[in-house]
C-alpha cells in the first residue's frame, strides 16, 4: 500500500464549525423521541422516526448533499464523484426504547458532518461519498435486528414482512405502509457498488473513557453466543424440606452465574459472559424454588475461544445439575460468528489517527453492529469514540463534543483517502 | 402427674369406620374449591369456602354436634361437657391457591372424627369438647394470616378490617359482609374458656414420610426470621463491559444464594435458609444486571441460632456488598419468635402414640400453625401425619388413609385424657 497524501489538521475554525453543526445536530435530533428524563426512544416506523429522517433530510439538502431513500426508508445523501463505486459511512438513525441521544445517530452526524466538511473544501470525489441514515439496528419494535443493513445486503427473507411484529400486533410490513413505503419492492434495496464502509460509533463501553483514549480503530466484532437454561428440581415449602433433601433450582442457578463469571475471567481480558435474566418458580419468598431460567451471553473475538467457553459452560450445567439432581434443559438462542474488519480501511483509520494526534488503540467491538453486514458486501471498519463512563442504551448516554471533532477530523482523513485519492 | 386411665385400642371394626369417615370427608371437602388438576383453591370468603363450611357443619349437625359460627366465621361444633372449660382440636378449613385436599382441613376432619367417635362411645365428657373449623390460616386472599386464631386471641386491629383488600381491592370487611358476617363484631370472637389445644396437621415436608414414621408430636414452631436484600450495581451492555469493570449485582446475589444455602448446613439439619424470590433488573439477556431484588428465608428452633444466622448472612450481605462495590439494603421482612408448645400436652400426646403402637418421633415445626397464636391461650401442642414425597401447598399433596386412622386414634387418646378424666 503506497502511502497517501495527507490533508492539513483542521484549523481551529475547521474544529469550532464541527463542534457547532454537530452539537447542533446532536440536539435537534434527540427532540425526536424526547421522553421527560432525557431519554430517547425513536423506534423504526414511528412518528418520532420518520421526523427524525426528515429533519436529517432537510440538514443533508441545505449542505447540498442529494438524498435518495430506499426501500426501507434508510436515507443516502450523496457528494457525487466522477468514477464509479461508492465509498459509504454512517450508522442507525433508531435507539432502543429509552436510550440516549448519540447510539447510532452520532454516527450518522459525524459521517455528514465529515463529508459535507469534504465537499465543501474540495469539491467532487473520484469515487461517491455517501452519508448512510440507517433505518434500523436496535430490534426495539420489530425483532429485525439490522433491519437497513439486512436490506442493502439483499438479507431479508420476504416472509418476514408479515412475521414481525411489535407488541401490539402491527407487522413491519404494515409499519412501512404507514411511512409510504412499499413492501413489496424490499429487495430493491440492495445494493453491488459499494466499495468501502466506515461507520463511527460511540464505544458503550468504558474501555476508551477510563484509558483517556480518543479513539478506537474498530478491527473486528467479537463472536457472540447465547444460550436460554431451565433448571428443574423440586419445589417445596422453605420451613418443612430439610436442607439435605432439596433440589433448589436457584442455588444450581446461582453455581452458574458465578461459574460463568470465573470462566470469562480465566479466559482473558477480551472475553465476558453475561446472566442477564433470572426467572424463578414459584418464587415465594418462602418456597423452595422448583425451577430456574436463565439466559448466558458469552462473547470473545475469536470463534474457538467461543466454541471453548460453550463447552465448557456445558460441562459446568450438567455437573450442578447431577450433583444437585435437577434436570436440565439448554437451548441455543444466538451465535454470531465474529467479524473481521478489512486491514486495508483500519490501517487507514490508523494512519489518520496519528495524523490527527489522537490518542488511540485498536480494539475488537463486543457489540454488533450493521458495519458486520455491509463488511461482507465491501471492505468495512468502525471508529469509536468514548462513552462518558462507558455507559449506553440509557438516558445519560454521553460522548464529549471534543471527542466528536476529534472522530470527524479522523474520520474526514480517511474518508478523502478513500474517496479523493484515485 | 398421675398416669391416666387408659381407654381400648381401637377394634378393627373402629379403624373401617374412621377410614370411612374421615375419607368421604376428605372426598367431600375436596370439592369445594376442586381446580381441573385435581387441586384445590378454597379461599376466605368466597362460595368455594362458604360451601365448604356449609358442608361441614352439615356432617357435624348429623354427629350430633352443637354448631357456632364466631364473628370472623369459624365454626365451633361441641359436644358439651359438664364442668366449664373446653377443650379444642381442629384447624383451619381455607387452603392456598391451587392446593392440595389436605392442608388444613385434614385437621379439622380428624377432630370431627376423634370427636364424634367419642361421644359415641363414652357421652358427655367433663370439661367440653369442640371441633375448631378455622377460617383463615393461609393468607391466600388477604395477608390476615392466622385471621381465625387472631380472633380467637383478640389479635385483630380493627383498622385491618378496610386495610386488608385481595386482589380485586375487596377489603376483607367487605368480603366479611357477602357471607352475613358483621366487620364491627370482631372483637366477639375472642375467647377466655380454653383449657388444651390440639392441632393435627399434615407435616409438609418429608420427614416422616422418608424414616417411615406414623406420627410426629410437634413441640414447637420453630423461630422464623425474613429479610428482603436489594443489591445495586451498575447496568450495561453484556459484550461492551469488561469483566474487570463490572458491578454485576446478580453476581453478587448468586454469592448470597450459595452463603445462606452453607450456612444453614453448617448450623445442623435443624436450620434451613432459602432464597425463594429473586428479580433481576433490567433483565435483558444482553445487560449486565444493575440490580437484584431477592428474599432470605431463615429457620432454626432456637431463637439465639436464628440471632446467628441472621448476623452471618447481614455480614455475609456487606461483604459480598464492599467485594463488589455493590450498594446494599436489607430490610426486615418477618420476624416470628420460636413457640414452646405445652410439655404436658405433649407427653400425653407421645403416651398415646405409645399406646397406639405407632412409629412416631418428636419434632419441631418449620411452619407456622394456628397453634402458635392459640397456644398463648391455652396449653397446646401438635400432632402431624406423613405428607407423601412431603409434598404441600400443590394438587398432589397426600396422606395415606392408614396414617389418618392412626392420627384420629392417637387424638382420641389423648382428647379422652384431657376431656373425661376430670
Amino acid at each position: 500500500m503506497t502511502a497517501p497524501e495527507a490533508i492539513p489538521r483542521f484549523s481551529p475554525d475547521d474544529r469550532a464549525e464541527i463542534g457547532r453543526a454537530a452539537g447542533d445536530l446532536v440536539t435537534r435530533m434527540r427532540r425526536h423521541g424526547a421522553g421527560p428524563d432525557g431519554s430517547v426512544t425513536r423506534l423504526l416506523y414511528t412518528p418520532a422516526w420518520e421526523a427524525g429522517m426528515e429533519e436529517l433530510e432537510r440538514w443533508f439538502e441545505a449542505a447540498g448533499l442529494e438524498v435518495r431513500t430506499d426501500a426501507v426508508g434508510s436515507r443516502f445523501a450523496r457528494l457525487a464523484g466522477s468514477r464509479p463505486g461508492v465509498v459509504l459511512s454512517g450508522s442507525h438513525v433508531d435507539s432502543v426504547s429509552i436510550g440516549g441521544a448519540f447510539d447510532g445517530i452520532l454516527g450518522v452526524i459525524m459521517a455528514a458532518c465529515a463529508i459535507r466538511w469534504l465537499g465543501a473544501r474540495f469539491g467532487s470525489p473520484v469515487h461517491t461519498l455517501e452519508v448512510f441514515a440507517n433505518c434500523e439496528e436496535e430490534s426495539s419494535r420489530f425483532a429485525g435486528n439490522f433491519w437497513g443493513s439486512r436490506a442493502l445486503s439483499g438479507r431479508i427473507d420476504e416472509d418476514e414482512l408479515d412475521r414481525l411484529t411489535d407488541s401490539d400486533g402491527v407487522s413491519i410490513g404494515d409499519a412501512m405502509r404507514t411511512c409510504g413505503l412499499d413492501p413489496t419492492r424490499v429487495a430493491e434495496a440492495s445494493r453491488d457498488d459499494l466499495e468501502a464502509y466506515i461507520e463511527p460509533h460511540i464505544e458503550q463501553g468504558p474501555v476508551l473513557d477510563k484509558a483517556g483514549d480518543d479513539i478506537a480503530v474498530v478491527d473486528r466484532i467479537v463472536c457472540i453466543r447465547g444460550l436460554t437454561v431451565v433448571l428443574r428440581g423440586a419445589a417445596g415449602h422453605a420451613g418443612t424440606i430439610p436442607m439435605s433433601l432439596r433440589h433448589d433450582a436457584l442455588a444450581g442457578a446461582a453455581e452458574a452465574v458465578l461459574g460463568a463469571e470465573r470462566l470469562a475471567k480465566e479466559k482473558g481480558a477480551a472475553a465476558v459472559a453475561t446472566v442477564g435474566s433470572m426467572e424463578v418458580w414459584p418464587g415465594g419468598f418462602n418456597q423452595v424454588p422448583g425451577a430456574a431460567r436463565f439466559t448466558l451471553d458469552f462473547r470473545h473475538p475469536d470463534d474457538p475461544v467461543v466454541d471453548e467457553m460453550e463447552a465448557a459452560l456445558r460441562r459446568l450445567l450438567a455437573e450442578i445439575a447431577a450433583s444437585r439432581d435437577l434436570e436440565l434443559h439448554v437451548e441455543h438462542r444466538l451465535g454470531q460468528p465474529g467479524m473481521r474488519f478489512d486491514e486495508r480501511i483500519c490501517a487507514l483509520l490508523e494512519a489518520a489517527c496519528v495524523d490527527v494526534g489522537v490518542r488511540w488503540r485498536r480494539m475488537p467491538s463486543a457489540a454488533g453492529h450493521d458495519a458486520q453486514l455491509i463488511g461482507r458486501l465491501c471492505p468495512a471498519a468502525m471508529l469509536f469514540v468514548p462513552s462518558k463512563n462507558g455507559h449506553s442504551h440509557r438516558p445519560d448516554e454521553e460522548t464529549d463534543l471534543s471527542h466528536i471533532i476529534l472522530g470527524v477530523e479522523v474520520l474526514v482523513q480517511t474518508l478523502f483517502r478513500l474517496a479523493y485519492l484515485p
